[in-house]
């Protein structure tokens, strides 16, 4: 690139495999990071338990590698369910987005409506809830639940591209004009092509590059209001 | 009550004063309920950050006193930013709620349209965020701030209790029909009267009020969807 | 109880055995209350011209019994459409809810996204316009219509019970968490257990706790805006 | 107008002076119609209360005069808060519309945002609960009050011509391009021109027009849901 | 009508056939007004290159025609996807209207909730998003296509009649009270009589009588905000 | 870059002063691009008017320059209205996005609520509409008019920057946490920096990075639903 601009991508999960699949993207695309994963977290965050240890394990690994992440340009948290991104976003002096956010964002973009693939149906409740907490129902065409742990795609990939290929006609029934993954791991499909006319969106690729163009504005999270640093 | 139905009301934080005032309120309801909070938690919880771990402790707290939260018939988180809401929802078998939920679902029925009086600008952005999650934007009429830390009105209760009187002004012309405390400190305000037409809703008491409303009614936390227990 | 606090709990229509079947949920709850039924108005509410009338003697009730109301802590209106609310809830010096409002207000602590199952289409249209004047579409899954009058099914319980059972799936399909019976009728399905995941709240029940809930925690209907008793 | 359709509008309460006044914007409009008041209603209409005896009153009345309504060929409510609407359309063969429905309706067409100028605080907080009943939020830019009763300011137009005035600009200051007269009785300031660029809709005028649109097009209340005549 | 009232209506469209079978419409009505096309647009307008090419050419046309578009008194753009009408809004001296919007304005006074008929799924994408432009949503039942080109169905009137038929039974499922023929060439169904409970609106006599009741009403399009005609 | 990517970056008007203010933001960032003015459009676009010919413009000018085209790998339309923006989409074979969309995806990611800066008033209402278009009305926090035409402030910069600074605390009290400047043309302030919390995004900036990462990740605009580009 040229630049000095490195990101820091965080799996917030254990699963070295998955961060394994982020790291491929990664290298894919054409960004300096590097990717770490917390390893006290479970293997994958399928629950609000889930989520609220892994947020708790980004904030303490954040608050003691403060000279380390000054190396930084810009994080990006890469769990679908944005796990700790207001308490990143609020304490880190570099921009934070989450790939849920940052998916969404990109998906405003190349289409009117978007729908989220999701694992589970469990998932799909945990994202219409995000979706409505970001304020973006009026681009919401749907979530689409696959029916299968995240665990189990993982060890079956062919079973994951049947299911995404059905979700996808479902999604285009729901009005959907763009799909995105609704989990990091389905990464490792980033370079699979669906002959359907819903367009599909990776959210680590997207989360990467929305990143970048966060960092190269020159934009950081404001301070004004929700991610003020401290009170008044 | 001449039931043997008891609650456990958790303050996510550490303060022994706001613990103390929060069992005032407990002691002057006609409900049975053990108060607790959490140690190694923030002393006032007002960022994020602040949320998460005492999210995360409250969650550490359920998993390590399994048989001790038998004896109770449902639990209240008793902090204005519901933390650790979801996770306990979901973890709990029995039912759990958040006093800023319990106080929003009991003002629907007091009035068209409530406020929230916020301490400072950043709660202000915080629970705007919160009621824009749990869907009921149609109904708020405004967050006012007080501009003042949680902390310091503590220390100065006559001071916060003329930032209210004007508040209570402020939220009439923004629509309010009654205005409810954001702050789990403020339940030592419970008996003050205001001499104004908006309502004054105390959020620790109604939310052992509507406890035990859903308690008496036989609902637990729907394991269908967005709080269920397990994926698949 | 030990407690002096009677509440009186209103069947706006004048069925005998949809009476009876209230006054047997009033007796199993924990709550003294007096049912009544106003003796001049339709046998069931299905039309907005059944509501108009069953609200309008209900204000005339009230206004011809002032003494003998003087006994009474609060009102619930025991009909799914919450007929003449806004009326009483403005006249009465006491807190007055419906049975509408309040299992709405206890569904969205017990989960997200809620279902109402209703008898018939028209009364779909009628609650879905209703959700929204109440500006909760953001918490409303579905309404489900079972296509059976309430005279029908109140002739042939198992008739509904089976009607019920369907409508739990659809609902499910929908999004639904929670499903409420949408109509004062289902009351007598209170103790009836469904095996599916998504729970069930019988609103007549729901309605009770919550009145105990708003009179023990010392809240009235507000006097400012909508519910102002006087102009000016 | 050479066709033989006539209108019946009915002010909904029985003042005198009110009616009279309303007839005057009758026969302004090249509009064929009766004009009668509910001689049993309050004088003039400003709580729910009122607003339920006026809708019962509606309800009798078309009851009691089934041929002598045959005449007519549509039905126009004329009281700002639609009393008695939902149950008129329902009932009635022919179409029925009330003058806040059809003022909002032809708002829309003169101007993205509308504002509505109600009498006192109270009808503010009604209107604002109608609208968002309508689901026309998004297109109301603000209720603006007078602060003074019907009563008053029908005995001093003067001092309403004032309040209208200064009503503008604080409307104007909220986004409104459209101001609606939030009364009948304020027909009387119909021709009355205000040299603001916010333009001002007598909602009288609009309702007559509105329901001539209608009648003309051939179209009645629908019978599929929310105005289905009976049930099943 | 013994008025000297004339509207101009316009086919933004190139289609004689269809300004033929909007002309018959205008003949129907009791409405005095010439229809006129615009010979360099498409023949159908399909896309939004389509509206592009229409909005600019009636811009030209009403720039160039000035005089003689003195003697109208109002404008009704006939295409269902309103092009150009917020320039001629802006522009004009006197009243112009969207037979899109005018028939929803119509629909809301007709039913609670409405569908629009559209021709093929990438019209149903552009209405859904117009209905969200016009902050409408609220009252939207669905929009249904008939996966038909128009100039199809303008070959096969009969095959046109009964994908109508299928769609209207869809559009009830969706909770549709009206049906809005979303097409201006589908006036030619005008008095076509479907046996289904769901009435059904054509635009463009909608759009006539809207259009009268505005111009009888004497209110122009508001020069505050959106509609204004200069720059400060 | 080392990359062979190249923007086009289109003004869709006239002015030579903008178009240059533009070329110095794309010669700042680290892009390659190309920048030109639509030579026959007016110098400024204020109305819908001004927006009609400018969206056909560039429709004409990418229908006349299709193998010159062929050059770049995506569109930036650099006018805050977003004019011509769904046609072009819709047209080209490349992503084409607004700088308005753009700077709101980003927006997005650095705040909870943002303000857009407009000129005037008229501007105001026109983003406002745009805004509810985008489904974006939840995390908009207000549109703030400068009342200074667009003109005006490039022959008086000094002027404009004292306006910025002024509204920029109206929007902070308004609740949002970024401001963007609401005119291709403020994008001469690029560099500025104002001692406010609320962080300022410049979209054109902004518009130059979101195209990027779009087109890195190989995102093109979605063939399914509104910008498809054929009907059936």
């Amino acid at each position: 690139m040229g630049s000095d601009r490195k990101f820091l991508v965080i799996n917030p999960n254990s699963s070295a495999r998955m961060t394994e699949d982020i790291r491929k993207t990664v290298d894919t695309a054409d960004i300096s990071a590097d990717v770490i994963c917390m390893e006290k977290s479970p293997e994958v965050l399928e629950t609000f338990a889930d989520y609220t240890v892994a947020g708790c394990n980004m904030l303490r690994y954040i608050e003691n590698n403060d000279p380390f992440l000054k190396k930084y340009s810009g994080v990006l948290i890469a769990c679908y369910g944005d796990p700790g991104l207001y308490p990143l976003k609020e304490r880190l002096d570099i921009p934070v987005i989450g790939i849920a956010e940052a998916s969404m964002s990109m998906a405003l973009l190349s289409s009117h409506k978007f729908s989220i693939i999701a694992a589970v149906p469990k998932a799909k409740a945990m994202m219409e809830n995000m979706v409505s907490q970001y304020g973006l129902n009026g681009r919401l065409a749907s979530v689409e639940a696959l029916d299968c742990p995240i665990l189990e795609f993982m060890k079956a990939p062919e079973k994951l591209v049947s299911a995404v290929e059905e979700s996808l006609e479902r999604a285009f029934l729901h009005g959907a004009e763009t799909a995105i993954y609704g989990c990091a791991g389905m990464t490792m499909l980033r370079d699979m092509n669906f002959s359907h006319r819903v367009s599909i969106l990776d959210p680590v690729s997207a989360g990467l590059y929305q990143l970048e163009a966060l960092v190269k504005s020159g934009i950081n999270m404001s301070r004004a209001g929700l991610y003020q640093k401290e009170v008044m």
